[in-house]
């Protein structure tokens, strides 16, 4: 039993991956956290997509009128979608690069400046921010999972 | 040669691991699907988005007229995307979740809950049944994913 | 020191987890690449969704006429969405499919054919060739993704 378990927390017992696995975690919450605010926003705006979403509102045209986009509602959906776009790469990429032997701090680096990056990224969307500060964020988590990939490739190239 | 299959199955030996490699190909396989699914929609309602893909229509209007949005492909569009946002927490939180050495009994408990939770939300989705059959399934799959990435943060927390 | 960086270089030592690596990393990066051909894209054809993002050209109706929609830019999103859809099933079912001990040049076939699928759909949705060169291409990934859930629900089965 305990020599399972030990076999089992191998990976987590890395101080690297335990890095990787906490800061994977928040992101991932972060992007799961869109979901919510679509939902308030869909609610309060009564802005809904699904024809069965508005039966509560009544029947015909009296519904039908909750069938509309909402500015709000597009702008976090956008948010969300920028998310999966980046932080998919984030989560794959950062997987190989804690498993590729990095140092400590300079993992930690990369997953404290891509998380920072990422929840600068959201507040600059949905406040929304003035430009750059959408721009900078997103380039500066983009330049952080471009660095990791280019240490998973130099350690693992087998093309 | 022996040697070094041990080492590389030695994660897949593991039950926990089994486990979630058996729910998480069953789950990606079922986002998978709605690809198959929207080309039936596209195909069978004549519904499509790229000039190139209704070249076989004929050409000029004959064919434009086949540019068109569908209620039943945007149906189906957005259960993928919704699938993808979660799914991909899933996953990510998932792996971590299977490292972080939790009992079989549990971890099973959590794969289970969440695979048939995205199966009822998909046919929910595409049937469509009332709400809030839609809405319930995506919240149980949505706190088992929280559920997971709570006991990861308790386990790896390195910040 | 030394037992702790072997220990987490364990899995990367691995051939086949180097070239499920390699290969993860090359098609994350290019999946990547879409967010700069759609800003590309946005830049030169001035087509902005966000009214922050078009500060810059001036305040009112000047500014106003570039939130619009560009034929261009959403066949580049069409394509980052696609990429989003066909290559997180590649790296989760690749990952378990990497750790289930398939034999170096089997699992290389996988990772090269589905690489190079990948990048031809690229091509044919961003020209555009005409069709079946994208529908084909998909296929491709999609059956090669498939494979390997095969070999990882052999392997792993525990339901």
């Amino acid at each position: 039993r305990r020599g399972e378990m030990a076999k089992s927390t191998q990976l987590i017992d890395n101080e690297v991956f335990r890095a990787f696995a906490t800061y994977t975690a928040i992101v991932l919450l972060k992007m799961m956290l869109m979901s919510l605010i679509t939902a308030y926003f869909r609610i309060t705006r009564k802005a809904f997509v699904n024809p069965e979403d508005t039966a509560s509102f009544g029947k015909g045209e009296s519904a039908k009128k909750y069938l509309r986009t909402d500015a709000d509602v597009e702008r976090v959906r956008r948010g969300h979608l920028n998310d999966l776009e980046n932080i998919v790469p984030f989560v794959g990429i950062g997987l190989l690069y804690a498993l590729s032997g990095p140092e400590l701090s300079t993992a930690l680096l990369h997953f404290r400046i891509f998380t920072g990056a990422r929840i600068l990224h959201t507040f600059a969307y949905l406040i929304p921010l003035p430009q750059p500060s959408r721009g900078l964020s997103w380039a500066v988590g983009y330049a952080t999972t471009f660095s990791m990939a280019y240490k998973v490739l130099k350690t693992a190239w087998l093309l």
